[in-house]
């Protein structure tokens, strides 16, 4: 199995308030040599775990999910858009060097998605091509939309661009989820907001034209696309109703629009995995777990294991074949190393019907 | 066939503004015999056709296209939640009032759902109990939230407690979108934000207690419930993963309380109508078209035509039974008069396959 979507860490970073000279940033605290907790702004964001940031942690956990391959991207949380652009360059060279070099250390049992600073183009861009050529990514992990502006924003249009011209893959996570006063209870900024702010990031790029007027980018959504899947009923019938609102920027319909795309596959319910594989299309639907985080998939494949319709090709697709296919040529050796797991073979320990 | 969703508008109303003395209210301006436009705040907000306040426009309407029974509810914007509750009341009554006369001259053909003055629970339960003693209404229609207060708020919880105690239902309708700042294009606080707004709402009487405190209550989600049967899998993960989160105010989960509801079925998508059955359960899904508004089901029962592996019954609960259940039996008159068109055949001038 390969795992497009997981999350980590440096064990350690400087003060980056200190070094920036103004608040805002993350800050970690070990407490014990296994647990962490990242402050930001006076107040604890997430307590984390030494798999968050120790890769021999994250092989062995892997071996005992049967995950090959993970692709190693940040926490949204570090994106920095808000900052100074040269600041949040600054810190996403960081961050990007140390995947680099996880990576370059376990080079069969990760990949690495960069991050990059949104907020300025030219910087973003600068750093997607060191990512690229001199660190060796597949690609970058960017958020649902940079200070509000959505992915059909030229500003950010501009650093899809030039990934499409790199070839390298750009996988979306929601993050700075909207409307957060509406959702003081209940996690929902998690658990209502992130779907809406990915589906917000899917129809951005299908109804602002982005998809089809870069025919090549290779472009995926955390999450299983969030509430897209659902809606897309409504976003078809509601782009031929009023074409006057809906298709001013593109003529390809959102369903149309939306087989050029990816998704991973964390929805956690396989009647939900059916409606996203009959929007997405075969081989679209990439296995992702959000490792090592608690709304993730805890037992990798689980929901695909659920889906006993699934036949074998579709099942190694997801397992295996999505997420080399959107990753392409620069995640090879990592994902020629996966190749054997990804006919959906679980460890024998790992019990297939859970 | 019974449509559960749909919308009308009294042919004239006074000058909301002159009559209350402060501005926001909506006017109707008409054009020519057939045409009008609703304003607000100096800016056109729809234009509409007779079909939105003539009954026997909609009557040859409901037999051009197999429908037997609309159940009328007024737009959304007119809720007025936003102004002097006593001045929300005296619109309320109003608006509630023509609705009672069109079902008194169509007793066959329309059941009313009323609208009430929400940012004032006492005034709210007052025509809440006028609209089904005296104006013999099967209940109520009540926006996704109540100036930004979600479902679970006291106030609100106050106004579904005297539903339920009624044996009144209460229809949701998405309205006063989220994050309509982030949505500036592509029609989006219909396409992204109502979605959105729908899920937040289930959610809210899901995690909040409210259906397992009311187990009586009878409520109903527009738009299939929007992005909640596709999220329904990351819920109840995360209830179940973090309790100190999600299980503050109940122990049941959303996959257990969401049972309890009514959606309609304007999904637009035999696939997430799939998806949704597989959430609500048989029974719980109701044909609901947005009748007459163009983001609408145009042909309605469509989506239940283009799902053929339906089996006789759930299509016969969706077309009829689901809606007569919720209805309740203060819209027998009209419920019983459906009966003959519950079996899901459609007038043979109707493209079955369309």
């Amino acid at each position: 199995m390969i795992d497009l979507h997981t999350h980590i860490l440096p064990e350690r970073w400087p003060d980056l308030c200190a070094k920036y000279g103004y608040p805002g940033w993350v800050s970690i605290e070990h407490c014990g040599a296994c647990r962490a907790r990242l402050w930001k702004d006076g107040r604890m964001f997430r307590e984390i775990q030494s798999n968050c940031w120790d890769p021999a942690v994250r092989v062995a956990d892997c071996d005992a999910s049967g995950v090959r391959v993970q692709a190693l991207s940040t926490v949204p949380v570090m994106f920095g858009y808000w900052a100074k652009a040269q600041d949040a360059a600054d810190l996403a060279a960081f961050l990007n060097d140390h995947v680099a070099g996880v990576v370059q250390a376990f080079p069969d049992r990760f990949t690495g998605l960069g991050t990059v600073p949104m907020q300025d183009p030219r910087l973003a861009v600068r750093e997607l091509e060191r990512c690229v050529r001199e660190l060796g990514m597949p690609g970058v992990q960017i958020g649902s939309h940079v200070n509000g502006r959505n992915l059909d924003d030229p500003a950010v249009v501009e650093v899809l661009e030039a990934a499409a011209a790199l070839g390298a893959c750009v996988f979306v996570h929601p993050w700075d989820m909207m409307a957060a006063d509406r959702m003081p209870r209940h996690w929902f900024p998690w658990l209502v907001g992130m779907p809406a702010e990915t589906a917000l990031a899917v129809g951005s790029v299908c109804f602002g034209g982005v998809l089809e007027r870069l025919p090549s980018l290779r472009i995926g959504f955390a999450h299983g696309g969030g509430a897209a899947p659902m809606t897309l009923g409504r976003w078809e019938h509601g782009f031929r109703e009023r074409p006057d609102l809906c298709q001013t920027m593109t003529r390809e319909s959102p369903r149309e629009s939306i087989r050029r795309v990816w998704f991973d596959s964390l929805v956690h319910d396989p009647e939900a995995l059916r409606l996203l594989l009959s929007v997405a299309g075969n081989g679209k639907v990439a296995l992702g777990t959000d490792y090592p985080f608690p709304l993730g998939e805890l037992s990798a494949g689980e929901v695909v294991r659920k889906a006993g319709w699934l036949d074998a090709e579709m099942r190694e697709s997801i397992l295996h074949g999505a997420a080399a296919a959107f990753l392409g040529e620069r995640a090879s050796r990592a994902v020629r190393a996966a190749g054997g797991a990804g006919d959906g073979r679980v460890p024998p320990h790992v019990d297939a019907t859970a």
